[in-house]
């Protein structure tokens, strides 16, 4: 038995200036907006704990914004969006990215927001 | 004085079988997967009320995820965004489309989940 629910919304970001889009989005979103973190490839703007967290990342790639499913055991995660049809897409250290049968790339993390233990749904 | 927060998270479909989609998404992301409206343009397959609602959309632009951000003063939250360096696309009837400086798009919204009275950030 293994949990999992949504997790995160990154929004990536191809630009030159990730602060810049951080603090739009922090404002927009009433989350915080973390400043002298510039250099790094994330920044967290999330605002109450209780939602998904909103994460921007400086990416290469055409920006657009993708999901992450958090859940307590990443490999028995990933098989069961297997069994549903995603197609497993790279395996890091830390998460694993799949697609799905819509073609729409998403992550497997590890539990990241409050609340999971009581509201994730259990996968028997 | 108005409220806002994240609302709704979009994925938005290029794809001949809407319902095929919304039956991974709702059962990844443990929401119940309507049937029976596969004619229409969207599927709601939230999960958890009080989390963001998760709706698929057939589109005919590429597949991509976008947010909405829910309000209780549409109008208000549109000057807001604007003076945040947002720019205003297009006012629909029930919603409007704008662009973040970050080029993502995004839609302002009506109140759509549970919890906004006590939960949305107040802007005054």
């Amino acid at each position: 038995m293994h949990k999992s629910r949504l997790g995160t919304v990154i929004i990536d970001c191809q630009t030159d200036d990730l602060e810049r889009e951080a603090r739009f989005w922090g404002a927009a979103l009433g989350g915080r907006v973390p400043t002298g973190e510039a250099s790094g490839r994330y920044l967290d703007i999330t605002g109450d704990a209780a939602d998904p967290h909103v994460i921007l990342q400086k990416v290469e790639h055409p920006s657009w914004i993708h999901i992450d499913i958090e859940t307590d055991d990443i490999d028995a995660e990933v098989r069961r969006l297997e069994g549903l049809g995603a197609i497993l897409v790279e395996k890091m250290e830390r998460w694993t990215i799949m697609e799905a049968p819509s073609k729409h790339r998403f992550c497997i993390i590890g539990v990241c927001r409050d609340g999971f233990d009581e509201k994730a749904n259990l996968w028997e």
